[in-house]
């Protein structure tokens, strides 16, 4: 936990929040903080500062709050992603926080299966513990938007234009004769699931203005990919 | 499972194998193959090419098998990481095996739990099955190779010199003042392990002609660290 993430009900004043959940054990049993500490501190979507540890007990921790910081600049890439089994989800929504994506978008795609959509992990509480667990481990205090779309087609024709704008529409093709956004602009990458978009997938993403290229010669795994993506600019 | 890794146990004669364990199981029930159906394969530490299903039963199939394509070629980066804490040691396996890494060195740092040296995972035969299942997502046959280097003083002075040879030798240092290999030089590639290098560690490597540089601005964890690195030379 590189960062102390506070949310408004911590707050016993303007001045001093009260933990006494796993941030009290983690300050109490991992970073063994005693009175007098100066812990990295930010507030959930907001600044980020200091904490002083001013009381120390069993059951909680009590900081006092200095937040000097601006938050973490947003990463240049948003990321449009056909939506994973559950296990790998997880691992995907931490490498987004933790790398400071802006907007995350789940999708639809021919190769992905449909009971993906009903798992669990798309309850917005575990999206939001699985997006905390990566903001905790850069320090970022701004959770990536994650957006879901259930629908390929009208993804690709109704909303991927207006989410791209003026800027650079990317997707990600290991069959692409030219590696993928090599001069590092600012935009929008689409990566497929696990087998990859099928080729129809592909040209109508290419009928709105998207780019196909590669990630290398190598197959990815959807989570290596993705950081590979998001490592080609990184902050 | 984008290839189907064979061993010297699996052939019945010069041209056939005959499977019974999990990769049975993954040709019958994931792939749902049937007699005719051709699978990528390849041998451990050798060719690739295509396995052409030739009998399935409930217990095994037998595959006909032409090896035609070489090995693929390796990343230009090896790795010396600060051993990872047992579950994020299986993750790193796994990426550095997926993205072609030739040597990983699992180097000791102050920061390193002496405890995770007992890791059972650190067998021979559990680090074989974590490398495996990397090359099975990136087709790739040749498993990197594992060092173990439990003291870290010997590493740097006896040994870092001649791993490096001819090439780039560079540390990621969250406080470097340049980038981490931005010219993209074959070269190793010093990790820390969780909570990074101590000042001590990295003069050590310095005097030794590593030069420090940094991954961004961000903490990342070891995987994303490792996965950001690798993704600088995508091969």
């Amino acid at each position: 936990m590189n960062i102390i993430l506070l949310t408004p009900e911590d707050w016993l004043n303007n001045r001093v929040v009260r933990l006494t959940d796993r941030r009290h054990e983690h300050i109490k049993t991992i970073l063994k903080s005693v009175v007098g500490d100066t812990l990295r501190v930010g507030l959930w979507g907001g600044d980020r500062g200091a904490g002083v540890v001013a009381k120390t007990t069993s059951s909680c921790t009590e900081l006092e709050i200095t937040l000097s910081d601006p938050p973490l600049p947003r990463h240049p890439f948003d990321i449009a992603l056909g939506l994973p089994r559950p296990k790998m989800l997880r691992r995907v929504l931490r490498t987004a926080a933790e790398m400071g994506v802006a907007n995350l978008h789940l999708i639809h795609s021919a190769r992905v299966e449909k009971s993906f959509w009903q798992s669990p992990l798309l309850h917005e509480s575990r999206i939001t513990a699985a997006l905390q667990a990566g903001m905790e481990r850069s320090g970022d205090t701004t959770p990536p938007t994650v957006h879901l779309h259930r629908l390929f087609r009208p993804f690709v024709e109704d909303h991927l234009p207006g989410l791209i704008g003026e800027r650079a529409g990317w997707l990600a093709d290991p069959g692409a004769d030219q590696p993928l956004n090599p001069s590092r602009e600012p935009g929008l990458i689409l990566l497929g699931p696990e087998g990859g978009f099928v080729p129809f997938e592909i040209a109508l993403a290419q009928s709105v203005g998207v780019t196909a290229g590669h990630l290398g010669t190598r197959v990815l795994s959807v989570d290596t990919a993705l950081a590979a993506t998001l490592s080609q600019a990184l902050g």
